[in-house]
């Protein structure tokens, strides 16, 4: 097998709909698709656009994002790898509900929304997995709103950190940030003064130390403290 | 055909998923389901509760939230006549997301998910539907984090108000609210001072006047300029 399509079959092998899909639904996704690069600011799609495609992210980062009549951007989520995205158009007036951009050089398979509505009718198995997919992306969603409407700044920062823990870590943790503080801002629905007060009161309230994109965390209790009594999940968090 | 069956055939022919269902689908749903009153105040649910019904709307309000370690509530959503509501726990793990507490008296008739997951797995078309109101359900919940994030609480507060404006009608409304405004603010993500100081800056803004429950709108436009150009969606709302 040549490396592009091992590479390709690896990278659906870890999407959530499709990592036990059977043999032969499966020989037919790999026939349709390719694996592309694209440069940072590749703008894929726009809100409203019509959807022919949904994407399956290899490697990097792409922000989904919609934008007010005024121009301003709201950041809805930001994507990276075993994540899929525009699957929404393959069933909502077969437009994309936001846009798409690629906001660290990426790896992505393009697949023909076309094959998963037929998928989706013809295998019952395969239309619970991506109902249930669709379920949890809902949950997911719903966590936003909980944590726009119940966290301040400070506590929806730390909850991004720790999300970047890796599991099991308590103390003298490093942590890199994935992208950029200003798009990391966006995505938790702050202005980039905002997020500069309020990383300094994060700071002040867990002693954690922040050297350009990388995040020193001493004792990560002190966040969870800090953070998830504003929260319905608890630590670690449930379905993410 | 008795009177309690009619109401549950019209009820349930409202609904998107269920509205153009075959009859022979559709004749086992009706024998599957009832339909019962419920008071103000009743928790039908928990968050993290075994989900075993789906719920439909006939009439009333229900307010879907999650609670915090420390106690406060987010309000997830506020549902009524023809929404549904605990289908998520037909494919999450068979456990609820939110809480369902309804706070105005209301009907709903139940429908067991294994009944959903069943008819999902059978009929390709349903399956299709299915993921269709799901998608949109997710349009919907990311337009709530696009708000969040860029509208202030009062273009938050008239955004809500538009929502209840009828259509076509620009001039001279009244509408009522649907539910007091302490939930209101919840279902807003602000706090009650937040929403009374919020209030008047729209009311200051647009020249609405609130009475108790009635808001009356002299020029729905005004709204629409103090509200819609922080928001992607425009005005009349799409896809709402």
């Amino acid at each position: 097998m040549d490396r592009n399509k091992q590479k390709i079959q690896n990278a659906l092998r870890k999407v959530r709909p499709f990592h036990d899909m059977g043999g032969g639904m499966f020989g037919q996704l790999e026939a349709l698709v390719s694996c592309r690069e694209y440069e940072k600011g590749r703008v894929l799609f726009l809100q409203d656009d019509p959807a022919d495609y949904f994407y399956v992210v290899v490697c990097g980062w792409v922000k989904l994002f919609r934008e007010t009549m005024d121009g301003t951007q709201a950041v809805v989520d930001v994507v990276s790898e075993g994540d899929i995205f525009g699957e929404c158009g393959a069933f909502l007036d077969k437009k994309y509900t936001y846009g798409a951009e690629i906001v660290e050089r990426a790896e992505l398979i393009a697949i023909p929304l076309s094959f998963l509505s037929k998928s989706v009718e013809a295998d019952g198995k395969f239309a619970i997995k991506m109902l249930d997919f669709m379920a949890s992306r809902q949950s997911k969603v719903a966590r936003e709103v909980e944590s726009l409407s119940l966290q301040n700044a400070p506590q929806r920062i730390g909850c991004f950190f720790l999300k970047l823990v890796p599991s099991g870590q308590m103390t003298d943790v490093v942590v890199h940030l994935p992208y950029d503080k200003t798009l990391i801002a966006s995505r938790l629905g702050m202005q980039p003064e905002t997020f500069s007060r309020a990383l300094r009161r994060l700071a002040d309230g867990t002693g954690i130390k922040i050297r350009g994109a990388t995040v020193e965390i001493a004792d990560v209790q002190k966040i969870v403290n800090f953070s998830c009594s504003a929260c319905s999940s608890g630590f670690p968090c449930k379905n993410i």
